[in-house]
């Protein structure tokens, strides 16, 4: 099951509401939901590979991925989170398949070694076939404040699926330095595995009202997917379920939370400089390639150019680009939303 | 006679081939040219004003002064500096008007005082009359190098023509410190007045090379353009010319010679900002209004955004983006030149 979902302020002006992150080649060259689909590709035929997609966004993914079955797209009315949109696929696979093990992926980073993902996804769907509910998680090598954190009951490892003892919300500084220390922590990268019925049932006990709203919306009641409680997977469901373990990945992952990350994902795949002209401007990146961009003694500014809008930004101040979003609504700019 | 020609290197990607610098509103709303014939008309009426321009600019400088007497329009076979340019706008004023005192203006800088600058013309103006070839000069408020200067037998006056005793080309730091020390050095504005009789009898003594070959293009020899030497009118004319006299001109000349000097100069006339999202930016500055330009955390930084190519410079560097034509030219990429 790959999601597809998300918003897209982090890549302004590439990625908008209609065209968020995961439709971008922020890895140079392919979009991220392409290749999540192309890893999924290396665990399972065509027709055993999901799509949940907001309704908004249900048209783009299946452009994007021509070989989709169709009955295998999971739409949203309305996107409300990770629990409701995960229970939701579950349950549909779950109702053609009793017996299947239910691999959720993400579509919004970049795996840069597919046979190490490959291998640590089978070292979880054992975990999973035999009742766990498996969560995947990459060794932090920075205090990073920006990402959840399992602790896991004993060290890491990447083949075999240990306890998980607590879900840790994004941690300040302090904390954060402190999990890197013990060794005992991973990123939360957000992809899980279970077999289907045995999260159904984590679901109904640790969150009834979403259990119930997406079962009645299965059923055929349009009107109850609004009843849905608006909830994460691992809030609503994870951290109070039983039986859940890790598996650590280590298999270059990367979140590409910023254009300066992108910079540095795309490394040698960035599209050919002809239209680039860099003078003095080492570590300087242009993101686009229709016009041509000059950029004269600014060493690490990063330029982005669309059709309709440009963004200038050094390296560091990546994570600002939320604060043009919030400026472009205040003007009513929708349409550069 | 206002002189339409002149290449535009320094304001691309504004400026092209085809569109050089006079063509730009740089003052923030009007094309210089089109400021230069306002100018122009606060000292004579529009079949008195003259406009010189190479061939290729020729329906350009029509179009966008459609108030010009065609007959007015003195066009350049190709450009060859400003001597052979003058020479043959003054043999044609001189040809219809035998008596006429013209006055010569390039139309690539601001001149933010109109007032003062009449005034100044009509002191010029009444020299002229009495048969010296007299210069506009501003006086130096920095060592700039960028110049040529005037050195005046006396200091120079605003309301006097005084003896010019030297032309020097373009000084180096610590000359150009000299020149502004001793209070007796004027930048080179580049304006003229003269008889058209006085100053073409000067041309025949001091460049009869080109006083012939343009005479020749005059009367009718298409082929004798080519064989006018290539020349400054200050080199080949003026520095050897008698009776060469100069008056101050004191009236916000601003030669705009660079992205930065446009910022300085549009100043409050600074297109609205509807289309330029500045954060944390201060001395930040969009040039170009059809798509949305943010700056985040770029202190100084310019922005110029064209249809095909954009410019990312600081404050300091505006006269770098030459280096920028030079790398473009040598990948061949003509349609940006």
């Amino acid at each position: 099951v790959l999601l597809a979902g998300g918003s897209g302020t982090r890549f302004w002006p590439a990625s908008r509401a209609a065209r968020p992150k995961q439709f971008l080649p922020l890895d140079g060259k392919t979009p991220l939901l392409v290749s999540t689909w192309r890893r999924a590709l290396r665990l399972a035929s065509p027709e055993s590979i999901w799509v949940v997609a907001p309704a908004h966004l249900a048209k783009a993914v299946t452009a994007m991925l021509p070989d989709i079955d169709p009955a295998n797209l999971v739409v949203e009315p309305s996107p409300r989170d990770t629990a409701p949109a995960i229970t939701l696929a579950c349950a549909a696979v779950a109702d053609r398949f009793p017996d299947a093990t239910v691999g959720v992926f993400p579509s919004d980073h970049v795996i840069r070694d597919s046979t190490r993902f490959v291998r640590a996804i089978r070292v979880a769907a054992a975990a999973a076939g035999e009742g766990a509910l498996v969560c995947l998680g990459t060794r932090p090598n920075r205090p990073a404040t920006g990402f959840g954190y399992l602790r896991c009951g004993e060290p890491p490892r990447t083949d075999r699926a240990v306890p998980v003892a607590r879900f840790v919300e994004k941690p300040d500084a302090a904390r954060a330095a402190r999990f890197l220390k013990s060794g005992q922590y991973l990123w939360n990268a957000g992809m899980f595995l279970w077999r289907a019925d045995r999260f159904l049932e984590e679901v109904r006990r640790t969150a009834p009202g979403i259990h119930r709203a997406v079962g009645r919306f299965f059923s055929g009641d349009e009107n109850a997917w609004q009843r849905a409680p608006r909830a994460s997977v691992d809030f609503a469901v994870m951290e109070k379920a039983r039986n859940v373990r890790a598996v650590e990945l280590d298999a270059g992952w990367d979140d590409v939370g910023s254009w300066e990350a992108a910079a540095r994902v795309r490394g040698a795949a960035a599209p050919s400089t002809r239209n680039a002209v860099l003078i003095d401007s080492p570590g300087a990146e242009v993101f686009g390639s229709e016009r041509l961009v000059a950029v004269v003694d600014l060493p690490d500014v990063l330029v982005v150019d669309t059709d309709d809008a440009i963004l200038v930004v050094p390296r560091g101040s990546g994570q600002r680009v939320k604060d043009v979003v919030e400026r472009l609504k205040k003007r009513g700019r929708k349409e550069l939303l």
